[in-house]
């Protein structure tokens, strides 16, 4: 019979040729890391060619990390007479093409930065105005991947066509190019991007800068939800979950919310924040792109960003956001829909104070209503336990430790035909 | 003596012929069946001849549901050589003329859908910058009606101007065929459709989606106003009605309020909460567009889809919506100008408790203030009971179930000269 | 000494010739009688020329109202071959000339209305696109005034810029005739007018329409501020004057914020409610124009629309609004400049109780801080009772009915040298 | 080890000639005198000669306190032939170039003022459409800054691009003249000039006009957020305050956000007040323009403008606005890095009570976690004391007066390596 359900996911299922920037990437949110979270405008050749060596290393590739995305500060101050734009040559004293060749025999694929405006939010000069040079620069020197920033756009923003001509100008470059480029959009979520910009990017930002934080409200990042004028940065985890669940359906294969890059590694959170934060980020379908320094990790991060069962949530063909299923209080559940039938669903606790939280077949399948069946058994997998809770019939109710979430697996569907 | 209630009569009392579209049409709010809320996707010819055949024999026809809408999913992948849109031909072998004609053959009229941007919001082609080709190909076909929806539209909103540029194309290109086209604008309330639509379309829809819920909130539905940049879908039926009551003042014959289509049989809703919908949406004068299986309906769905007398409420000429004349934490009282100097009143219980409910001549008849005659007594009928409940002055109190309604007509006014 | 308040007052002493529609009208608030509150549609040539002879006949002329205008309806329903637009015939059957010329020859002025759209808002031909061919006409027929509304405006409103333009072109088109016309811009205060209006209009109305009401909600009337996408109408006599706090900063000499007509004398409001109502449109300088029936009036509606002190507030040579001082629960207190350093004083009891209210020197002068004298004696005038309340020192304090007003008039300054 | 917080300055480390109007100047937040806080309208050559004198005889000068600038007021009514705009000759007799060459040979510099609209806020001939020709003028006088205010703008206004593009027209054309002229872009935050203003000009308004009190609200100023669509004026010093700490992300060298002339020594407050106010603008990295008559200063407001070391943190050059790092109801701590590993710490009672307030190294520090070292003592200075407190661990308790601030300075940093 046909429900609601299968109508949400029929919106996920339209032929991915036709959507996005048309370039037949991102069928699953991007996966790599960025220079941008640990290391800022501190970056050069050998930086990143140890990065890039590591993720290899470490193993961190073979769980699908593959884009090094070089962030902003890596530009010379001047454009050539030709107008093209080169690295700085004390950071990349061999040029990019080099580094990227480089990256490339390890199997790895890689990303460049630049800003939809005049310079960079770092002040360097950006490509407002040189969308069809730079893009061809970048696919000169290899480039798999543009970040594309929003910094001093000389006033073109405001309404969502503003927004849109600007940044279709770089993806109509891109795509000029011939080469496959994913096409990050970064413009914090202004004019709401989650409309416009799924025929254009492959991924939109949706709020302001993450900083390495749990919740702690901050002048910089005045906003509580998607509705924001002034997107800004150091947004705390929690600020960006409660904004990214209003946006979560306009996420289509080849077109992701984007919440910002991983601090997982970075030492502001506990253990179980950043369990929660890269929780939510698989779940919530965004990009994972680790912002951690990924030559020296140690257990507790290895532990979370390399956990084959929760990433298969995030890489999963149903293409489907979690969704908030309820807040109470500190409490909120999420559940969505993988494929095969089965479910995922996050029991997250804000709060201080660890908490009993309980998800009934009725809430986890609230939108196959009124065809759920509670008196299904269902076995569940804890994700991050790695093993099986056993069957429960009805409901599951779990402990769930202050600021961190459980996140659990349903094998089958209480959805009654 | 001329009054305020006068006044506002007047303003529905403007000749049609220059009003909406200026074709003619929705006079009063559309009736019909559309195959999206039961069917989504999974449409075909043979689908929607049996639903039309049902239309018929089941009476709804003869109860003023004539139109049979085909939403999304309908659309080849490809638009031909010469830039026509052509039906999936596994899903309308014969094509949609062949189609068409047995049902007008049927007595009844037919809707077509696309949206105004690259894409439907299914994923399919849709028909931005080929207003004028898609709109003689569907008047070829005989369609008498569009739903025109506002995915993928190139950020080409954020101001009313680029709204009704954006709609007006194609209102201009269905005058342009010299068929009669139903133009049922469908961009969920972005820029104020109430405010820009009136001359160029016959409807407009005034919030997300709707979902078959009585009150759930639902972070796809944001916001609790009319005023909202992220409409969503997933909206129930408080959530929509509670949107509407601002922008009832804005329908005009010939030009009416959206609320979306029916939900009404489709299993989500108690017979209560369905009732209260198809209620309000009636008195609210949105078009009444079925969305359930019209093959295989219970007696209750029946009951409540085919009132004649709750029918006239929404199809009567005075063409005035009801107003929301005050709220009580969760009752909400409703009154509006009916032909012939009659009244409807509608005692919403949105609470989870049954509850005794009183309206005053006074609160009823705000409007004709101070010309009200409190002592008058005016018989009152029962829509739902389809009986009189006898005379009554000065006010009226009745029992209202939890998350249902009283909808009641007084046969006079209170009203004094 | 220079004090804020001498600033303040600084920008009201501009040179009026350079202000607003720069024809040199409107340097005190209009004032005079206008058809729609009473009659709406309901006009005709008899009916105006009655109201024009009771305007004359009953004194209100001798008191400053001396606009006799027109409102929506007085049209045919199709321009003239020539575009000109005429008048419905069986209204006006000698035509408006002959009408006007018998206005002008009792002494007063008239006014005309039409819309900045395709349609006015009771659906007749409006002036977008004609605005040149209407003013001539206008102009031809000897109208001094002009009433333009806002609806149908093809969706051009959204940005102050788009609004502007739509109205800067009627100003223009009136400026061209050569004949002076006072240009009441009425959009209901949709893109901040009291922005963009002052150097083309001499009013502009800054909220939805006024109904008879004290301080009822309702739905039509969505906005509590000024900042507002859904103006409306019914709005109350409450609601207005809490938008227009905001905004009156902005009212300039040839450049007023219109708090909407008048509805004094209508009937939906007590005897002290109307006082409050019109005591607030004086000093807040609204544009004062009447609303009711002037062949017909009661002595308690002319007590109110017929004082001489008060509409002499309104039309102070300080050309200043008064500036609400303080907000506490439900009472208000204004306090406002006057020429020759007199001062208005309005305590505002908007409770259901009458309650005892105080106004210090520190409060009602508070602009002028830290030059204000507590200590010195200064005369009180009742402004409704039309005698002095004494002198008094520091402070005074007086019995406020419910829903009611004391206007007071500071004989002298309590700021010092 | 990096941390956010060098990511964070890294930010104001760009190379200041690619940034703000490119012009080179307010590298640190421009200081100087203003005519309008205390003479509005009411000046002439000899008041601003006389105010100049005094800049240097006091020795604000050497404070850094270095333009003169005139405000509005100073045009004739009307443009000559040539379209230039001349000083009204009867307050500047001699024109203006005697009086600026006048002010420049005390080793002083000159601002002047318009408005980018038809007329000044105070209603003069100002610059809209004459950019050129008025750039031209000022250069030739010799002029080295230009206020340029809001008022008339025409309705272009309403997205930062016709705000931008409205403000570049100036800010090209002063630049064509090849004379530094440092710009101060005045349009009270509207379209949100931190994002559009930087790349054209020096400084720009945040919010409506202040004035001379603490936190009284005025409904003339109606918001208290930075996103506001009536910036209005009679801004309290507090409301400024709570507006400004959500954009100070976007102060950079070059270009700065303003929070308006200062009112020290106006009368309008306490004396505690003043030391607030002038503490918060100058961690706050506002532009210093005193706005008090200089010529005649009390001991007490000398005290508060003429403090070095309170001035060396507004023009500090590690260019980092203070960050408001917590809110306890009427109480708010910020926390600036200043230059040589040092740090600002604010502790603000806005409450009508005294109190001891406490700030730890983890909360001052907090961008640095979790790179803190709470056992880390040290020395710390009050600035308005001018003298140490002794060396402090893991947090500092002080006393702080109601309405006021305490301002402190920790000689080293407790970021651990």
């Amino acid at each position: 019979m046909i429900t609601s359900l299968i109508l949400a996911s029929a919106l996920a299922l339209v032929p991915t040729q036709v959507l996005a920037a048309d370039n037949g990437l991102a069928i699953t949110p991007q996966m790599g890391w960025n220079t941008w979270n640990k290391y800022g405008c501190n970056i050069d050749e050998q930086l990143i060619l140890d990065a890039a060596k590591s993720i290899v290393s470490s193993g961190l590739k073979d769980y699908g990390y593959n884009y090094v995305i070089i962030d902003d500060c890596w530009q010379k101050n001047k454009r050539e007479k030709n107008k093209e734009l080169l690295p700085d040559p004390t950071k990349f004293p061999r040029g990019m093409k080099a580094l990227v060749d480089d990256i490339h025999d390890m199997g790895l694929k890689v990303g460049i930065y630049s800003s939809a405006g005049t310079l960079t939010c770092g002040g360097h000069i950006a490509s407002l105005g040189y969308e069809e040079t730079d893009a061809k620069t970048w696919a000169k020197w290899g480039m798999d991947y543009l970040k594309y920033d929003n910094c001093y756009n000389q006033g073109q923003s405001g309404t969502p066509k503003l927004s849109y001509d600007r940044y279709k100008a770089m993806s109509d470059a891109l795509n000029n190019t011939g080469r496959p480029i994913l096409y990050s959009l970064c413009n914090w979520g202004e004019d709401g991007p989650w409309n416009f910009a799924s025929t254009i990017a492959n991924s939109w930002r949706m709020s302001g800068d993450i900083y390495d934080n749990f919740n702690r409200a901050d002048p910089a990042c005045p906003c509580e939800t998607y509705d924001c004028l002034l997107p800004g940065f150091r947004c705390s985890v929690m600020n960006i979950i409660n904004k990214a669940v209003a946006v979560g359906q306009k996420a289509r294969s080849g077109g992701w919310n984007d919440l910002d890059m991983l601090e997982v590694g970075n030492g502001g959170m506990s253990h179980e924040e950043y369990r929660l934060h890269y929780t939510m980020w698989a779940a919530l379908k965004s990009p994972l792109l680790l912002g951690n320094d990924v030559t020296n990790m140690t257990s507790e991060t290895k532990e979370i960003i390399m956990n084959k069962e929760v990433i298969a949530v995030n890489q999963d063909s149903s293409y489907s956001p979690a969704v908030r299923m309820w807040v109470k209080g500190d409490q909120q559940m999420f559940s969505g829909n993988l494929a095969n039938n089965t479910q995922v669903v996050i029991l997250l606790n804000a709060g201080d104070k660890a908490a009993k939280m309980t998800a009934t077949w009725d809430d986890i399948w609230f939108y196959s209503q009124p065809h759920v069946d509670a008196s299904k058994s269902i076995e569940v997998r804890d994700l991050w336990k790695k093993q099986s809770l056993g069957n429960f019939t009805d409901r599951i109710s779990l402990d769930v430790p202050a600021h961190g979430v459980r996140m659990i697996k349903f094998m089958d569907s209480a959805q009654s035909s």
